[in-house]
């Protein structure tokens, strides 16, 4: 009775207010805790070229946008064939189809982590698999180790659901590793997932088998390992990509990845979880707990589902070769160009498709931090660079190197050109010294 | 320093414990709460079907699985000129390429219910629409109406996420109509959206214009509306499609639907949500907030994305006709058969793809209910049919409709074979009225 009561009620009101008034719709919490750094930060940045010079975007984390990196044509193949066989146009089960996790399982197998179908969940994309490893590992009021400088995704994953995100500090002097002491320090009894991503988005970093063994035996009590490898094994030659997994005799580690940067098709929106879990600490109860979420909204199109057989079983090896060669290629001729620039600290990468490059705030007193930098640096030379404070981690900025080589040249010499410019003795600081 | 000598209490305790004691991982209260009524209730079922019989399922919600309803080849074809355009590899923004809002804006447009590219988010199917629709409208706590019968993963998601599910009567005297003062009396203060989905799933019954018309003006202090098509205007001949925003003057709606049943391609994962708002009550804010969680996992497969346009334009109406009238052949057949059935009461769907039928229980004593009358239809019968419980709705079962007409035609044989087997004459109540 008192629910009809209270209709009438506002009814009543009704009569006397605006709609507007009447309904006070909210936005939920969680979507206002949902939170984009990078857009907060880009969105803020008064980003206006140099009209005498071309825009050449060094901010995009999407190796598609100008032509250059195109995808496999067996894989364009598969995904007609897919759409051809006229097998996949209904709804596959929540995890995936069977086949399909099989073939995800045999491409990721080894000796010393060996999977098998049930080990892997196929998801939309790379973002839920993270989202779903997450919120089976975390309650509200839990708090996960993200490392610093890190894709902000984590954070924004975690924070809409009320668990605190706690950032370990990388090392750029030591190639990025991660300062352990600084990590180890961060852990207490909430702490429900620590996040290790190899090779790195911003970083380009790829860990060493002896760096990864100690991540690993530092903590015999540590939580369950989510691994991200947005690029799993994409590393540039001379350098190996070794697994986390292959290297851990107990921890519980839930690897993500997915078919985005090494198979150059983003948008596809085809990622994967793939459990490790050789001594059960698991169990039964977290891989239920997975299959339970994804039924939430299901996952992968099935079409993608249909062709990953063919995508990650015929891709001729020279497509990888012809990328990965590629991306060290750019690397080494941005690393080059701007470590001679003064002012300017480049980190050269081990693998994927990024380059950090540090900036001696004191010789730039023009500017206050990162953002001022790469803003200006769109004003007078049109190329953007994504300010590192998006990652958390200022007076960096990062660097794509997917570009086409001849935009890479000229994005250097414009920054290089740029720095000259802006660039500032410590005169102010010896004075005070002699002082 | 409290971390640090936490860190190392716990790694002495490890040495006298198993790692399983030491780990202790469980999963989320949220994975917990994820719960799939449907899978509950049919993986509890003992379903071995008669091995003299080959098995007929009529339980299966995807009109692909017997090969008799195909997609168009129009459709077929813009998927592989999507993929041969090399246009749609990278990432789209997070609620869709702006041309595919703008197609989908324009298909769904009247001139009552206008609608443009802002206002249409494009999403990894419908489940992923109302995942979006229920998060950003309502908080933990609070609570949304929903059909019963209805479908169940309004409730799965809604309650993983702490919200409460009240439950609205559909009267099947009344074809399905909603029963206005029940839900009126369901609402408080905490109500923050009352959903409504036309066509019905399992129903498949459409509302007339003037039910929907007092849906809407009976409570003009009503939540926002979030109204689910998945079929949208898939309705039989005779019969007239009305959607509820052409005919609401303010009260505003979120309508989700997607891909999935009209182009018979469920597993490509292609949703939206459309906003209508005619007096801004949602305003900014719901809008951003729709947009920052879709930003959480991003959306569908861009191949889809750009096969859209194609799609909706290029498929002849023809195709549309063709399903529409097996879709209505195949209810007729059910309905008529199982009409003159004894004990059963069908209800004639007027669009959709499914038919909901009542189980006189008082003349099948020998079952307890409608699980237990389906579980043995399947033994005795190789029949299987959704016992409506899954729907929070017992004493019904569903049949879907989309199998080829023969087999819909052995199903009721059999059914009625069933039930004339079973059937008893309610004489101990007419000995109990005489005594």
């Amino acid at each position: 009775m008192d629910y009809i009561l209270h209709v009438y009620c506002i009814v009543c009101l009704a009569k006397q207010k605006s709609c507007r008034q009447r309904w006070n719709i909210r936005p939920s919490e969680m979507s206002i805790n949902t939170l984009n750094p990078i857009r907060a930060i880009v969105d803020g940045m008064k980003l206006t070229p140099n009209p005498e010079k071309p825009m050449i975007a060094l901010s995009i984390g999407d190796p598609t946008v100008f032509g250059n990196l195109p995808t496999d044509d067996k894989v364009l193949q598969a995904m007609k064939d897919a759409i051809d066989s006229n097998k996949y146009n209904g709804y596959a089960p929540s995890v995936g189809y069977q086949k399909s996790r099989e073939v995800v399982a045999n491409f990721y197998s080894c000796p010393e982590a060996p999977l098998e179908a049930e080990d892997v969940l196929l998801t939309s994309g790379c973002s839920q698999a993270i989202d779903l490893a997450i919120t089976v590992l975390c309650n509200p009021g839990d708090n996960i180790l993200v490392p610093c400088p890190g894709f902000s995704l984590y954070k924004t994953l975690a924070v809409s659901l009320g668990i605190q995100v706690k950032l370990y500090t990388l090392l750029p002097e030591k190639s990025w590793e991660i300062d352990l002491q600084h990590m180890e320090s961060l852990i207490d009894d909430r702490t429900t997932c620590l996040i290790v991503n190899n090779p790195s988005n911003p970083c380009g970093s790829v860990y060493s088998k002896e760096h990864l063994q100690n991540i690993l035996s530092g903590e015999p009590c540590s939580p369950p390992l989510l691994c991200v490898l947005y690029l799993h094994d994409q590393v540039f030659p001379g350098c190996t990509y070794q697994s986390m997994a292959s290297l851990s005799s107990d921890v519980p580690i839930l690897a993500c990845g997915g078919l985005a940067k090494r198979w150059l098709v983003p948008g596809w929106r085809l990622g994967w979880i793939l459990i490790h879990d050789k001594n059960q600490i698991f169990g039964k109860e977290i891989r239920q707990g997975l299959v339970k979420l994804s039924q939430r909204i299901l996952g992968a199109c099935t079409i993608v589902q249909g062709a990953i057989e063919s995508i990650l079983n015929d891709t001729p090896q020279e497509f990888y070769h012809r990328t990965i060669s590629f991306l060290e290629s750019n690397s080494e001729i941005c690393f080059s160009e701007l470590s001679t620039v003064p002012g300017l600290t480049p980190v050269m990468p081990s693998g994927a498709m990024y380059l950090m490059v540090g900036i001696e705030m004191e010789h730039f007193p023009e500017f206050q931090n990162d953002v001022q930098f790469t803003e200006r640096l769109v004003t007078e030379q049109s190329v953007f660079c994504l300010p590192a404070t998006a990652f958390e981690y200022p007076n960096y900025f990062r660097i794509v190197v997917t570009v086409p080589e001849e935009m890479m040249v000229e994005a250097c010499t414009r920054i290089r050109e740029f720095c000259q410019r802006h660039y500032r003795t410590c005169s102010q600081d010896s004075n005070e010294l002699d002082q």
